[in-house]
């Protein structure tokens, strides 16, 4: 969802990103909730952010149980914790799945390794495993299978915790129609 | 709840941690769902486990967010992410909040720093934070205060994924009575 401008969070979250370059640093964990009504939580990679926009993008197979979970219920929160600086973002709003042709889905299938891309033309994720199964290793081709979705968070609230200070800080952002609210709130 | 035998997952997990002495590596995320059905989802701290059990420990305060989705919806689903050994635990099960006297509240309240016992006198979490708060940074006492839960998972189902190896690989651990199924799946 396009906002007038930049969101609030976007500034400290990308001086976050700054200081930690390795790979593991856009590693996050999304919670959903079960169409039993339980809760899930697993690690997710952050693709960067759609083009104008403040939408996290994340790519997963269409196979998988986060799918089931946000058909019953589009909703996610993602735990992003940063050990350098100590600060903890957690990014709570509706989740979209992107899963017919779609130019942002296509240029992501593009730009993940060839590694990544045989992972979609796996074995049905979480199904017993046969001793004879063959998994590649490797895929080049630039179509993208039906397995491959685009998962897109549109953030409503974000509450970002620092650890390091005296004592410790906390702002709360919530999204009031087009516009962010900054609150300073005890940690 | 005590099994007859220890957890087939503990010692796979033992040994990520003795790969992993930084303290937070025992940093994990906990998913649950709020009274209105929404998935949250926050940084916690690992306490061990709880005496000859395969329960696991965390502290919280009464006040937070989390201890009235516990309420609402006693469930919950920790991700454990190593970075070192690139594993991933995701541990679903039951979530019993301890409030009252009870030796296990009281030894983890000795047992951690003076700054984390502080915490649980500060203004309450979440609220906005006013210009003339205080907030102590240190605290001696040895009796918790009412501020101060255990929080215990009792793991149901354990799901590990390792990024290394030709292809991943992943072991489904399931909870049947008091004996834990062990199944190698699709990563």
């Amino acid at each position: 969802m396009a906002t007038a401008q930049i969101a609030p969070w976007r500034s400290p979250l990308a001086r976050a990103l700054h200081y930690h370059r390795e790979p593991h640093a856009r590693y996050v964990q999304l919670a959903t909730v079960s169409p039993q009504g339980l809760p899930h939580n697993r690690t997710v990679v952050f693709r960067g952010f759609r083009r104008d926009t403040d939408t996290l993008q994340f790519i997963t197979d269409r196979r998988s149980g986060k799918v089931q979970d946000i058909r019953a219920n589009p909703y996610g929160e993602v735990c992003w914790y940063f050990g350098k600086t100590r600060e903890q973002y957690r990014i709570a709003g509706e989740l979209v799945l992107i899963e017919a042709d779609n130019p942002d889905r296509t240029a992501l299938w593009v730009a993940i390794s060839d590694k990544a891309r045989a992972q979609f033309f796996w074995a049905t994720p979480g199904a017993p495993r046969q001793p004879d199964t063959e998994f590649l290793d490797s895929w080049v081709g630039l179509e993208p299978p039906e397995t491959f979705c685009l998962l897109l968070l549109q953030p409503r609230q974000v509450d970002h915790l620092q650890l390091r200070g005296e004592p410790q800080n906390r702002t709360l952002y919530k999204l009031e129609g087009n516009h962010w609210t900054v609150t300073a709130v005890n940690p």
